[in-house]
């Protein structure tokens, strides 16, 4: 079983990349194997280069789809809404070959308000399920007041959200399985 | 009154960029200005470029904003949402500043499908009136089969939506002075 981390938020100390890390370490203690992208690679999505060959960047990454069984998403709000970075990756996905169509994806997400990325996640579920991916229904995982969770060294100390991880992996682990049936689990 | 002219598609042909051309025509008709955004100029948004001095294409773009008394944007649907260079843009113009709050907003669309950009717009007036701008409620403008509507030199040949496009631009007008009066109106 091969996943793909995927983080909206391009900020180097993003709590949503420290939510996929802990997700990491869950993949890792199974014996499954993960990857991850670098969205802030990917050139803003327009049609104009679809013209010629496909940017390295967005090969290197169509490629990174291809190879996975699953998708772990780690969202933060924007303005209500997923942020450019993770529309981008969408976009990119979806041309020239659609790598989310009958994709396993799993949604987390945490903000530093109190709607943890409820209404984020809302629009990016409406997304996922109109490009053909299988999003996981339970367990949610919307983090509020981020910031109160990790400690210094980046590590998520609230247990009960580690837990509903280690959950929600296994669970997409097991959902990517019944989906496409991989050999090695 | 002076407009800023917001096409989410990043394509050079854009039929979004082509409405917004037909209501430049209304706006210099009317006597009034219009300036135009290039979003394919600006950074993907990440917080860590606001710790310094912001990138010279976000400072010039957030004093278009701050110059206008209105914004016509044209959305493109990518997806089922707004394009990520939309996104990105709005990000941009709500961080160091909200140069939304508080202004008055005409949005226009055009697809290749049927929807004609609708749940486009659905995810677009969820993100302005969050960040404090006023979206104008009619008319609507969203047009479906792109391009049976332009002929070869780009030009809207549907009248119908030609009409349209010049109510909504003059309903702008007004709209935008009754918000922040304007002395040459």
């Amino acid at each position: 079983m091969h996943f793909l981390a995927i983080c909206g938020s391009l900020r180097a100390h993003s709590f949503n990349r420290l939510l996929l890390r802990c997700a990491e370490e869950v993949v890792l203690h199974q014996g499954w194997s993960i990857d991850w992208c670098d969205l802030g690679a990917l050139p803003l999505y327009s049609e104009d280069l679809e013209a010629t060959a496909l940017p390295e960047s967005v090969q290197r990454y169509k490629a990174q789809f291809k190879r996975a069984d699953a998708l772990l998403i780690a969202t933060p709000e924007y303005n209500h809404s997923i942020s450019a970075a993770l529309k981008n990756a969408i976009e990119w996905a979806t041309r020239k070959g659609n790598n989310l169509d009958g994709k396993a994806v799993a949604v987390m997400g945490t903000s530093g308000g109190f709607a943890g990325t409820a209404r984020a996640q809302a629009h990016l579920n409406q997304i996922l399920v109109h490009v053909g991916a299988y999003p996981l229904p339970r367990p949610v995982i919307q983090l509020p007041f981020a910031k109160q969770h990790f400690n210094t060294e980046g590590r998520l100390i609230n247990e009960q959200t580690r837990s509903l991880i280690e959950k929600q992996v296994i669970a997409l682990g097991v959902w990517a399985n019944r989906l496409n049936p991989v050999s090695v689990l």
